[in-house]
């Protein structure tokens, strides 16, 4: 029985799954780039006015930024659980599916944040998209890793604990920084460029990734 | 002969073809965000009005919701027939570029339905959108099962009967709604949310997918 | 010195040029959908109007439709002669993204065509973007065939010719269908409609396909 | 020890970090022709305007082809290193997601160019737009070949010097480009064109990729 299960698992692999997410995250991240809106001047004011009208730009450059870095953020993550998930079910495919709506939702979010960065509402809103898309990669490793249901036995315990306290730092630092939104105003958007600070530097699940003690896809 | 045919198959592997499918489902979903669009509010009235406008982008939020997991439930639907088909020929895959004409074209029914669902004529666009989507479905899998022209011999005939089926619910139930719209207005949105309902939860065509009774793709 | 020379060829592989290629028709295919845009209606008139709107887009839906066949008959085209394309090129891949870069421009030139094709200059821009595609298809399987440069020596040289016969009937008929323009306006319009029909049925090319004796890629 | 850690390498492919790059990429070349935008004009005036409306569209062609062409150099380039880096890691995801970052701007520097090229701060800005996407080349080839950090210890330090070499062309000459836009408008605009020329054409790299001194990724 528990091969049979095993050759069914085998049936459904996650290559197109992969392929999808990262056909996602490409667009998403490149549709960021729409938010930078080449700026409209009448023609005997250019000279005059381009320097100026270009820095005001500023706002969606950094909301441009944040976002690209905390999609690669996620992206990175995915990668990296991906590793170990080996198979794929019905259940596991529409936690993706719900996954990806909430990351395609951040284009959106992000240039809500560049326009009214400063309104209490938006601040938010980005931060409860940013809540969204890590929950549901939490749900993502969390359904995968439980009973080994689709990783390998031999996986080690502290490692799937491990990268569930990691997934779950950024939607808590994110509802810290929506109870400060009600205190002060533009503490969050800095909370939320600080996220991806914890995610691009090492921390103790790469000495996992350094150790061939848990077996890897192939 | 046999033979010869099958060697003929082998050299037209699905490997490019799934992989523009999953390319554009990637960007349907995604640029389905284009319909969120950032308010636009004078200066001085942004703090005033910005929760209102944002609320009142509602129906854009359900009408995003509605097709990406829609066409969730079609890609997932495609990744799963694609795990008994194992070769293509050129009638398939002219079936598929048809296949995704029709599903490139529900971003554009989407933003109709988000922004005049009220309308007769916009439910009926949109549930024919999802029945072209549907009959180009059935046709694929059709088309790829009888005679076993682009399946395993080994496959149970039950399973391909099943597929069948469960591909023609959702234009069916479009149809209905359809006939519904003439008589009261509002209904057929409602219905056109219940039908990822019937793909997202398991079925008996998991049971299929839990036995390794059918040979599956390599 | 062969066996040296196949080695090096061995180390470009095709499969990141097919993935750009297979990347960019997804988008380009998905994007000819932004030219089919939601009717701005007063809201009193919406009732009375939407119908008659949405029926005067018919030009946007026929040149959607048209250009996404169009581009399904060069993705398919592709995809057959990269079954026999077995290594790359510097030049080859610069062949393929000057390819990609006439390919891009459909979007508009059928944006262009939707708005205004009645006229003449719109048609021969259109037919002109046509004919770069097809000379550039054209030239990527020539550099890859000549002298067998990146295809097995034991290719069929019949099926060589026969390749080059078919990609070049496009360019051929869309300089009938520009000099046709000069004469009668709207004809070239119905031209470029039927192109997709030499291709999408079978022809003596597929006889080819049913026979192993040219090698196939692995 | 060594064994080890190769063992560790192994289980960081690089196949979706080129999957997420190819996929950038083509999305980034295809959204450039969003800025060939479709003239409006009154219906009475199409037949007399349109000829001289999408002759003023010039400028916007020429940066959608310099854009895709310089484009098409740094995918060509990121192809051709990654023949040679075989594993990645958390430093090396995070190089290529701030590189595809920058090349994600190119869409939008373009579109500055087209409208306001005559500018000297949109030259600058440009350039500045290339020099980045150049420096993250550059560090993405020196991060992976130091100490053979993820590449093969076999390779050949001139081919690792050459590369090298070969990627920091285009930032130099941007730099002079932009130096020379302090003294005469235009011709910054010319430097921009004339980079692709050198990375088209074959160079003394191209001795290498001929040769199997080199052990190649399988």
């Amino acid at each position: 029985m528990t091969e049979l299960k095993s050759q069914m698992r085998d049936s459904m692999k996650t290559n197109r799954l992969e392929a999808l997410i990262d056909g996602t995250f490409a667009i998403a991240m490149t549709i960021l780039v729409f938010d930078l809106k080449v700026p409209e001047i009448a023609e005997t004011l250019v000279h005059e006015q381009i320097a100026q009208k270009l820095f005001n730009l500023w706002p969606s450059f950094v909301g441009y930024f944040i976002s690209f870095i905390l999609l690669g953020v996620y992206w990175v993550g995915q990668h990296n659980i991906f590793k170990y998930i080996k198979h794929t079910d019905r259940a596991h495919l529409w936690i993706n599916v719900f996954f990806l709506a909430v990351v395609c939702l951040l284009p959106f979010t992000t240039s809500l944040l560049s326009k009214y960065g400063s309104e209490q509402i938006v601040e938010i809103i980005y931060g409860a998209n940013l809540i969204l898309i890590g929950l549901f990669s939490f749900l993502n490793w969390d359904y995968a890793t439980i009973h080994h249901r689709l990783v390998d036995h031999a996986i080690d315990e502290r490692l799937v604990a491990l990268v569930k306290k990691r997934i779950l730092v950024a939607p808590v630092v994110c509802l810290i920084a929506m109870v400060v939104s009600f205190f002060a105003s533009g503490i969050s958007f800095i909370i939320y460029i600080l996220i991806p600070l914890y995610y691009i530097f090492p921390g103790k699940i790469d000495d996992y990734w350094k150790t061939p003690a848990v077996p890897h896809k192939h």
